[in-house]
């Protein structure tokens, strides 16, 4: 129970509740109820997870998908807690594919209800945050059923227990069992057999139906309408992608301070022995993941008020919207998988006494393994991703089958496909100044070579992608295998335009640091970063003849170097980011205290 | 309780000491005993460390250390776990570097007994298996000081517990807490005041002292003394190793068996979903990794068998010796960092499934953590393996300080560091046939031309670092810094070692098979493993002109080939691995059953 108490007790405190709107007791401010979740997932994550379904999933389908008459009804004791509720998408079935979901909400003209059933197991919602104890109402999405006619997905009020926890007729829950963990969070199975709501409690913001059974909605599409409810969600994306970057932090906030108070071997002639972090293999383990939290903490920033735009209205187009989804969904890929690397590199970096639950990697490395899976698997996240630039933004963002993009693909030139991007000037003059093969090292810490060097993938592999997607299919192939045989190059493309975003909203930030010491520092961190990928991708920067073999080496000779640079700083680095005392372990003269 | 219990069922059974002389109730057969264990390892690890402690570690050491007496009076009683025991050795300030323990066992001359001692907590032993709970004597490793004099570590049996458990006099044990994993394992710490033991409790293969505290030895120099003591050791390196290699099965088992039977998206026109396996991102994930569990698989079986040799008495020459400990350190570090891949990538290939505790990855994920860490930190374990290169098996095996390794390499000229390998002669034929901008894409299929190129890379790794080593000496560098600044070279250089020995196994093992149905699609398998290595390493290929980029991007080419190729056969290659039902999950048609 204790997770539900201290729900509650953040809850009774106002902290929860910031991107609510202010009539219902909430903050009114996207933004702020971002940086919340992000700082509330430096420590226990079955508590960021139990709030963010109530505040964030339940809340949140309810104010974008429902109107007044729910926002009246639900929205205040949504964020008082006295509602704890669900947020019933996923099926066990269909975990990715939401618009295939099998649950059904048919409309009883007589008795003016909804009916909602759950055809077979397959269909049950599964992995319902709050569902297998303390929900009492469940947003539930269903294919809504007027006569013989579906209209497609839309969302349900379902209450599932009284107010005394009862499970109420026509529904049955079932516990997902244990998992690796995440144990504080009541993850539930629901299953539906004609139970009963009120008309009124379809969400109609996009899709409503009169007494009589009509349905009408404002937009005309029935993939358009269902793409823009789910759209209306990425700010859990944007959620997740921020508490994997939280919890990178803690993890490397960790392992730099061991690395720097634990000693191991001396000279030999007897002298002291030398800290870890003086190690090179050390630093390159380390400092290069601490570049990359700098880099996705930029861009994180970015993020969280394109997301604040979009939300509060300030800048609402279609187009700011596809690309804060676009970005939204790359972001959380990476910033997630970063955790999973931090947390994994950071404890064998502290050997034993990382394996100790007292050093803080044990639950954190068991909780936010799930991050790359929910709210999008990162594979399937990164496959829109670069739908969305191979469709140019044209087609919907959220229709996952990957096989009929081919066929999009293949209608359209591929000049029209590949929007030029503005590096493209860039390159001209910056190719002519340095060469492939060139000799001068420095070049490699020129922030517009990096940009120019990223910019040029980015735009050759995603080119590349869309010439063998259109091939395939003008070659007559099926859709799946032309799709199938170049899923890996469409992942690289999606992948190095996200690398391409890091990288620029990093320079960004530094651009517009005023303190001259600070910027100086954080210059070199941003060096370490755009060449550490540069390195990862040494091998095709050469296979394309963008860098010679000569350079390729200089890289590696750089990252060496920016390791060295950086050390003195490594702790300074880590104290900026502030994670609070309370968190971490204590450590001593041998690292963690065990 | 039931882990203990469960060890107690096995001895019973006479499953665990096969290792062991049959005159004490063994079964005399070391290879044997790890192939015993490996088979563990697919179950409980909990369960197998215990076991390892008890007749691996504990049991071991009384047999390689000790003498007639020790054997007859303690290893029916370890065999039958009649008297559970410890392996006393890292102590919380020097984990890794043994040499150094704090440790002391000083003679009595009076009362003719050892006196134990942990002069400060830094000293105190920690990590100790079968410690917390069980364990009612231990073998601790500890400075032997006779008067004056140091004569370096050795290892003395020091009861800790009474038959009915209570903790002895000049004994405090503590718990070390609790872990990410491995919780069924008693670790705890102990700490020695003046605790006595008989002269006769000193293990005296390698060291004895008589009743009037004369030191004498078989070996003169201490060093050699001490590692010969600690070379004995081994068996746990090899048995790791195994271990990880099982574990790697049954996550590759079951992330197979859910990609095969999962099924999402169709293709547009509405047919039937496409098992996950049929993608190519997922054969990508999945199916190399496959063929590095294969790869391990033969060169484990290599390992073992020449353990068995060099045990048994078979071959036991120094250089045999020497040979097995660098092998031991380099399979170890590769295969628990496979296992540690393989658990992340296979969970994650299952979804929300494999995040259930009941796949399976839950607690082999957190108890195999551990791996990479004990019986050697990884890192460290590949320093080893280089030092071993570099000084061509001349300088002590365990001797970790890798500081000293740049001051030998200095003496020594690189020609003499760096044996040619009979690779070098393959090499003139293969040049001759392929160069390296040639555009057959088959030449990649050739077992002779991966092999020279992953010996080509061995080669020219070790001896650019045995330069850069010795160059950094004889330019008056400090040894540490000389040292630090090729550390990432020097385990480059270990790596490539045990990649291409890895290789050779492999190949070696293909070779023997006689039915050419299953020889064949092991070639190919063998193929994916090569170039899949190959593919990694690409950019530093070409950065030293043995591939050109023409052929760089062939080998990408040829990796999806094989992974399509291998793709219908992944199930057959899964089942061949053996892992029994009983220890994976159920599957249905959507997958692992939740």
């Amino acid at each position: 129970m204790a997770v539900f108490d201290w729900s509650t007790f953040l809850a009774d405190q106002g902290h929860t509740n910031l991107g609510l709107p202010e009539v219902y007791g909430g903050g009114g401010d996207v933004g702020a109820s971002i940086a919340a979740f992000e700082t509330l997932a430096l420590g226990d994550l079955s508590l960021l997870v139990k709030t963010g379904v109530q505040f964030g999933l339940f809340g949140g389908a309810i104010l974008h998908l429902g109107t007044r008459v729910h926002h009246d009804r639900y929205l205040a004791e949504i964020a008082s807690l006295e509602l704890p509720g669900c947020f019933a998408m996923s099926e066990s079935g269909h975990g990715s594919d939401v618009q295939s979901v099998g649950t059904t909400a048919t409309y009883d003209y007589e008795s003016r209800e909804w009916v909602i059933n759950t055809p077979s197991d397959a269909d049950r919602k599964d992995w319902i945050g709050n569902a297998a104890v303390h929900g009492k109402a469940a947003v539930v999405f269903a294919q809504l059923i007027t006569g013989e006619e579906n209209h497609g997905v839309h969302a349900f009020v379902v209450p599932i227990r009284s107010d005394r926890g009862k499970v109420l007729d026509g529904v049955r829950i079932e516990d997902v069992g244990h998992k690796i963990g995440l144990n504080g969070v009541d993850n539930g199975r629901l299953y539906f057999d004609s139970a009963r709501v009120p008309l009124s409690n379809l969400l109609d913001r996009y899709g409503s139906v009169t007494e009589s059974g009509e349905y009408t909605s404002s937009i005309e599409s029935p993939t358009r309408r269902f793409f823009t409810m789910v759209g209306t969600l990425v700010q859990g994306r944007v959620s997740v992608a921020g508490a994997g970057l939280s919890v990178s932090k803690v993890a490397l906030t960790t392992a730099v301070r061991h690395g720097e108070s634990r000693r191991q071997f001396g000279p030999p002639d007897g002298g002291e022995e030398v800290p870890l972090l003086d190690y090179r293999a050390h630093q390159r383990r380390l400092l290069p993941l601490l570049a990359s939290t700098y880099a996705l903490h930029f861009k994180q920033a970015e993020l969280v008020r394109d997301l604040d735009l979009v939300f509060s209205g300030a800048e609402d187009d279609e187009q700011a919207r596809r690309s804060l989804e676009t970005s939204a969904a790359g972001v959380k890929a990476f910033a997630t998988w970063h955790a999973v690397d931090c947390l994994q590199t950071g404890r064998e970096a502290c050997g034993g006494l990382g394996y100790l639950s007292s050093s803080g990697f044990a639950s954190r490395k068991a909780d936010a393994e799930i991050f790359t899976t929910f709210e999008g698997d990162n594979t399937v996240l990164l496959q829109l991703v670069a739908k969305s630039l191979l469709t140019g933004y044209r087609e919907e963002f959220g229709d996952l089958n990957p096989i009929g993009m081919a066929g999009f693909v293949a209608t359209q030139a591929v000049s029209r496909l590949v929007e030029r991007t503005a590096a493209r000037e860039l390159w001209g003059r910056i190719w002519d100044e340095i060469t492939p093969d060139s000799e001068e090292d420095g070049d490699l810490n020129k922030r517009e070579y990096q940009l120019a060097l990223f910019a040029w993938r980015e735009e050759h592999v995603l080119e590349s992608a869309a010439r063998r997607l259109k091939g395939g299919i003008d070659d007559g192939i099926d859709p799946f295998e032309a799709f199938n045989a170049c899923q890996d190059h469409v992942l690289v493309a999606a992948r190095s335009h996200i690398d391409t975003r890091i990288l620029e909203a990093f320079a960004k930030g530094v651009e517009l640091c005023e303190d001259e010491t600070v910027k100086a520092l954080l210059e070199r961190v941003c060096d370490l970063y755009a060449l550490s990928v540069i390195e990862q991708h040494r091998g095709w920067y050469q296979e394309h003849g963008r860098i010679s073999s000569t350079r390729s080496k200089a890289v590696i000779r750089n990252v060496n170097a920016l390791c060295d640079e950086l050390r003195p700083q490594a702790c300074d680095l880590i104290d900026a980011l502030r994670v609070p005392d309370c968190v971490l372990p204590e450590f001593g003269p041998g690292g963690i205290v065990g």
